[in-house]
This record gives structure tokens, sequence and C-alpha cells, in this order.
């Protein structure tokens, strides 16, 4: 098994997090934003969305984009729920977060993290971006006030999946964290984990 | 069972079109864009993301996100394949509709269908989409090229998720489907499942 992985993109960190929380073995194929791995990943037909995370299975067999790597290798274990709505309200967060939460958290994050991306980062998209992210935190926020996980009882693959971009939110995206006690002691929960790993860990 | 609604929505069409397709009742509130209905149902805790769709089962649980929706409801049916790499590659395709394609072919049909958004059509916003979207119907036609569904050799909640904004990509968002003719065979096959129905119908 073998993932094509960029290093500083929650995306990837998604899974990275979960087959360490799993002591699951993997090759990691490191393919950084711009670099040439990436590209070369790319020419050889190994992104089919042009874009990592993709899982390669030991027969070839290639499957892209984080969540469904998330769901892949978590089915079976304590972080997918056996109750089917809580399953679906797991879902339910999880393209959540690729709809809205992602759009919004990492790309902020993106375009005062990468240079390349940087003439991009106007004084109004950061205005409005900062705006619809507080907002959407909140949401996080409302919900985490009533309980200590997403869904369920217990820390499940929305849970590992909203962290990606979550944990990084105030340090590089440069959200407001402190208005989000709820938020922060379940950033907590999910770094205490047995087998957490940070982005570069 | 009932179901919050936009008549407008292919992400609301989706869900109406698997209930049709798998004959099942449910109650339909319509909650159109800007409407007093949609502000009502907000306003009562309905949508736990703000937006439609949203299912409310008879216990009063709800599940909001059109593809959750659709895992729920799918659950144990012809239109979730068995085999667990398919299963999982079939939400593959459903995390990148919500992230890549309704966020693209979607948004370009809003700014031109809905004339509250009409003022931010600019040219500029106009063409860029249109070019990110003729790439993102491409990794759709490459795949449709070589085989009649999404995944696996049946039409699977994948299909029915991507048919919810494809199908008036061209009609809505002013895309050249003229280009994309394992598309179009794909768009007839899906609508030739018994029980179809229209965006309307």
């Amino acid at each position: 098994m073998r993932l094509y992985s960029m290093p500083s993109s929650g995306n990837s960190y998604k899974v990275r997090l979960l087959l360490s929380l799993l002591g699951r073995d993997c090759e990691i194929i490191d393919v950084e934003d711009s670099s040439d791995a990436l590209a070369k990943a790319k020419a050889e037909g190994r992104l089919p969305f042009g874009k990592a995370p993709v899982l390669e299975l030991d027969d070839g067999r290639l499957l892209p984009e984080s969540n469904a790597i998330l769901t892949w290798l978590g089915e079976g274990t304590a972080f997918v729920p056996a109750d089917g709505f809580t399953r679906a309200e797991m879902l339910g967060w999880m393209f959540w977060e690729q709809n809205q939460h992602e759009g919004v958290i990492a790309v902020r994050a993106a375009l005062l993290f990468y240079p390349q991306r940087r003439h991009l980062a106007t004084p109004e998209r950061l205005a409005e971006l900062l705006e619809r992210g507080h907002a959407l935190l909140q949401i996080m926020e409302d919900r985490l006030t009533k309980r200590d996980w997403l869904v369920g009882d217990a820390a499940s693959l929305a849970d590992i999946c909203l962290y990606g971009y979550t944990h990084s939110a105030g340090t590089r995206g440069g959200f407001d964290m402190t208005r989000f006690p709820a938020i922060n002691a379940w950033l907590d929960r999910v770094a205490a984990l047995p087998g957490h790993k940070g982005l570069y860990g």
C-alpha cells in the first residue's frame, strides 16, 4: 500500500493521521505542491483527479479523495460507527468539510502559506474568507459545545477529517481561535488519541 | 420522513431522484432560494448547516448534506455496490462532486439562473468558471469513455449524485456539452433508469 501525499496539505495529513491511529504501515511518496515529484506522479497517471492524496493498493488500484480514503481505511474499525444513521451523519460532516470548510479555511491558509499563491491573496479576499471561516467554525463550536465528538460518542472519521485543517486554522489561516473554546477542547481530545501524530510528525 | 428540498437546486434534486428511483414515499417541503419557507425552516432549526436539502426522520432526527442523505437512503439497495473498494470509489466521486464539480458547474449555473446573484456574474468570473468546468467535465468524459457507469458495472449513488448538476450543465450553466459525447450517452442511461424523474418532474 502506497500513499501519494503532499507533506504540507491537511487533506494528505488526515490520511497519514488515520494510518498512524490505526498503526498501519504504508509507503509514503511525498508529492509537495509545485514539485517535480507531483508532476511525475501526474504524468504517470497516479493521480486520477490531478491531486494528492491518492492511495495505491498493492495490486495497482488507485483511490483518490482524502475522505474516500478515510472510509476505505476506516471500514470495520472503531472510527466508523456501527449505527447506520450515525454513519450517515459522519459522512454529512465529511461532505460539509469538502464543500464548505475546506474551500474557506484551507484556502485562506494556502493563500498565506504558499509563496506561489500569494498574488491571489488580496485584502478583500482575505477579509471575506476570514468572515466566512469564522461563521463555519461557529457551526463546529455550536456542535462541540454539546458533545465531545462530532457524531456518536467516540472519535470517528468525521473528527479526523475536520481536524486536518481545523488544527492549523489559527496558526496558518489566521482565524481567531480564542472565540472557539469548545473547538480547542476538541482539538486537544483528538491530539490525545493514542497514536496521534502532527502534520510533520 | 420529510425532505426540506429546494425545487430549483441540483443538490435537492439528487435526493428527489433517488427517492423516485427507489419508489419511496416522502413528504416534500419546498424551501426555494430566498423564500419565506426557507427562512422559516432555518429559524425553526431544521437546517443544521443552514442549507437544503435536509432529511427529517419520523422521530425528528435531521440529516443534512445531499450526498450523506443519498448514502442513508441508498444503504442496502442496488445503488450501493457490495464490494468495499467499489463503495470507496463511489464515495470518492461524491466527494469530488462536492469539492470540485459543484463549486464550478453549479455555481456558474446559479450565477446565470438566480436573478439575486446576477450582480456577481462578471464576464471574468463566468469565463474562468467556463474554462474550469470544461476541464472537470473532461475528467468525467475520460472516465465514461471507457465504461457505462462511474464505478462498478451498474448505476450507483455516484451516478445519481453527478447527474444532479451535470444534466443541466449545458442548458443552465452554458457549458458546451457537444464536446462530451460519453457524458451525453451516460446522461441518457441515467434518464432511462426505471422511476427516473426530471428536476421539476
